[in-house]
């Protein structure tokens, strides 16, 4: 990237008012017809100051990525502090990200077609989205070391990964759940939770642990 | 639905013709800039004659549903009345959904934004869907049915609509993957079988059965 930090850059609150701006004019006029001059005017800041902030719409997209994970975290922060159970944490994780993401959802739905392309630097795959994925990444890591179950060593390391993969089903699921209130995607995790919780207490049988191993190993490379 | 039968109407080459067309087209033009009557023109027949075939878009998409459903059965037919190891006949039905679809990949892959959305009649979940769907399920039935792995008997009553939904994932990697030859779909298929293979020899414990059924039954009706 020709930036080396651009997600630092500029006061705080400027950016956050460019932000809030570009998912705006995204959700109305949608992200291809959207450009940076019209960013800019609808914010109240010259094309030139906006593109100090942002060096393309992309980074703006990423800058969303970065703050919605950054609210997520702060919302799970109470649970995760007090509650022990696996099957509790993971859950009210997921439920968190709902409910913190429902202001986005309009977003999300015209923008989904790009993220949903794997060579896009918008897709949660690309390297451009790495920090915001290795921070979720982190995220779920928290609810396995936190949680007091017994859960296989050896699935430990990689269990903060798969359960970020399973919650970008659970993502997809919900950019296309138009029930009130996304009511169908809180129904998906309380199905989708217990299944997991069950999975992992099982992870110990020596005839899963192999093919568990196999199945991780081979995600990585097809990333790659 | 207005029409009773409208998948077996007319002539089986004309039908031929027109599906063909315009799934051309759909992938030339779009699937909304494509019209009935640039259809027909460039299937060379009346526009009378193709709204007698197919009485809209939605219908003709049903119809290439139709056709690549029965591809794909009868690709599958050697292996399925040869091979009893469950692993081996499930990895072999996805592979070959893979190859007998190749030749749609460019038209899936403009198309998936309407498939996506579950309340579009095309979506694969759609009742408008079902016939299609049923038959796929039905391939999988016969996967589950003709192995001679031992599978708990609850489970292997639900498993052909499971291994659908598994396909349904499998799928959507496939609309994205812009690999050479579609490698990296194969090898998701490589990865992701011993697994499923590994967790339905695992059917039979007490632990996973309960909440198995729970999952099953939770779908069902998040589909309702």
């Amino acid at each position: 990237m020709a930036e080396p930090t651009p997600r630092t850059r500029g006061s705080d609150k400027t950016r956050e008012v460019i932000v809030e701006t570009a998912l705006r004019l995204f959700r109305e006029r949608g992200y291809e017809a959207t450009t940076m001059r019209a960013i800019a005017a609808e914010a109240g800041v010259s094309v030139g100051n906006a593109y100090y902030y942002f060096s393309s719409k992309e980074i703006l997209v990423q800058a969303y990525y970065d703050r919605a994970q950054a609210e997520h975290e702060a919302a799970c922060g109470k649970l995760l502090d007090t509650e022990r159970r696996f099957a509790v944490r993971l859950g009210g994780v997921l439920r968190e990200w709902v409910r913190v993401s429902e202001p986005y959802h309009g977003f999300a739905v015209k923008f989904f077609k790009h993220a949903a392309e794997p060579s896009n630097p918008l897709s949660p795959f690309s390297a451009e989205s790495s920090p915001a994925r290795d921070a979720a990444i982190e995220l779920y890591r928290r609810v396995v070391e936190g949680s007091t179950d017994h859960i296989d060593a050896e699935l430990k390391a990689e269990l903060p990964e798969l359960l970020w993969l399973m919650s970008m089903g659970v993502v997809l699921f919900w950019v296309h759940d138009t029930s009130e209130g996304c009511q169908r995607t809180y129904r998906l995790i309380e199905l989708t939770v217990p299944l997991v919780d069950r999975l992992v207490g099982l992870s110990h049988l020596p005839g899963l642990r192999g093919v568990a191993r196999d199945f991780i190993a081979g995600i990585h490379e097809l990333r790659e």
